[in-house]
């Protein structure tokens, strides 16, 4: 089957507190005129206004736990991001059926190193092109999540294939000028790459590097919930570099090390995003692959 | 009159997501242990539980803002904090009086790189020689914003002197082990050099850098208040280094930079300061000065 991107929807305030996607959204009539020209359809989307206004990540629910089939057809009652949910899934959806955009960008902070992060959640062929081309530029990195489109709660599981941009760090709340830049320039590539590949162009498959994801892990904790320790100075910082067995995972208050004691070489992402800790997320670890996209 | 401090209080969690001084303070018990001997009464404070325990700012009203002699004898009915406010003042003080604490450290956190800065209100004899004693590690920076004690907002004005320990950079309701330990070993110093004090050491006046407060820049803004630009990519995390006339101070939504178009050189601090959008900060100049202390 012939691929074509004729419908993409660019969204921004997904969490109302990260602040790149929403002032890209807001500035988006002035941005469309920098963009490569793109003969299909673009929708802009605030997709959390109200969450955008009060600065919050979210009000009642996080927006983008919602999108599971399951909820879209038993949705929770009397709350704001879910009702949110349901017409975002009209204008972008419906989830699953052929009337549903054919990319959704979703852009997203965090307040870990992670560059521009490019989330994948099923490389089909348009995808792995796409990001093969994106891997030239030294600010992005590749990380793949599977997950299964109609159990997926995420918002851009809505659409028929996604790439979920994610910019660190950035305090939540905040602006950095040079993220800005690198995600308006990334979305510019995806533009102008997509628009040639519409026309049929097809590049010859390269070698990059991607980061698939292993596991999580949580901060040592006691019975009240409360952390025992912090990431340890040597690891603050450092996504996307190698951590071996044995080296610095955290530090408790007394100053102790705590190090990580599992069996492989693995390469940390989102090392202490400040919104996983209530979520019970200390750190991601992914494995470095080499493919052929 | 011979300065002696027979009374210190330690603050965390002023601001209830500023994670360092909160730690500090829930792991005083073992920490205590590990600092010099001090023979006079320390008092360690976490000063609002409530907004600790929602991992917020403040919850009806920022409680360093509770502080002025008018609010401390006229207090706002029903706000959380001005109640908090008004049982903190019999803790550490009352404000003004004999009784209140001699010294309050407050220990507070930015999102800008502001390393371990101690925020003097009134340098006396006291403050100046435990400044000179600390401006000896390379991460302490010393800020002086003078602030008429009765008409002070703040915390520890209700003290009779004090110093407000602002570490960074740190996302508020995050923690970095390193800053933690600075801060920790900040703290222990100022204990070992007030005990030393207390029983009569006056060192030898030394010189050292000081950077006083000039005045706050917000940012560019149209009428709805949305900001207009972000910090310039080259001034992002530039605290405390010079910044000429004519050098890039914001980014537009375009890409273009708006320079600073003071007549003097300054050195800014507070850049980027999350918790400031609301206040109408984007920055904050100060101009370095020499001082023999």
């Amino acid at each position: 089957m012939q691929i074509q991107i004729n419908k993409i929807g660019v969204v921004g305030g997904t969490h109302g507190n990260e602040r790149t996607g929403v002032e890209i959204i807001r500035h988006w009539t002035e941005l469309v005129k920098t963009l490569p020209r793109f003969t299909g359809t673009t929708i802009p989307l605030l997709a959390n206004p109200e969450a955008v206004t009060q600065n919050r990540r979210y009000i009642q629910k996080d927006l983008n736990r919602c999108f599971t089939s399951e909820l879209l057809h038993n949705p929770i009652p009397d709350c704001l991001e879910m009702t949110r949910a349901l017409e975002i899934n009209q204008i972008l959806g419906p989830k699953g059926s052929s009337q549903a955009a054919d990319l959704i960008l979703d852009i997203h902070n965090s307040t870990a190193n992670m560059a521009v992060t490019l989330i994948i959640s099923n490389p089909d062929p348009f995808i792995r092109a796409v990001c093969a081309h994106l891997s030239t530029f030294d600010f992005i990195r590749i990380y793949i999540m599977p997950d299964p489109q109609s159990q997926s709660p995420y918002l851009p599981s809505i659409s028929k294939r996604d790439i979920c941009i994610e910019a660190g760090p950035q305090t939540h709340g905040s602006l950095k000028a040079q993220l800005f830049s690198q995600v308006q320039h990334c979305i510019s590539e995806i533009f102008q790459f997509t628009e040639k590949w519409n026309q049929g162009y097809r590049p010859e498959p390269k070698e990059l590097s991607v980061y698939k994801h292993f596991k999580n892990l949580d901060f040592p904790r006691d019975s009240h919930n409360d952390i025992l320790a912090m990431i340890h100075p040597s690891l603050e910082g450092q996504d996307y570099k190698p951590l071996e067995p044995d080296q610095p995972l955290f530090m408790d208050f007394k100053g102790n090390a705590i190090t990580y004691s599992g069996p492989q070489k693995v390469w940390p992402v989102f090392i202490n995003e400040q919104a996983y800790y209530e979520k019970g997320i200390a750190l991601s670890l992914t494995v470095k692959e080499s493919v052929i996209w």
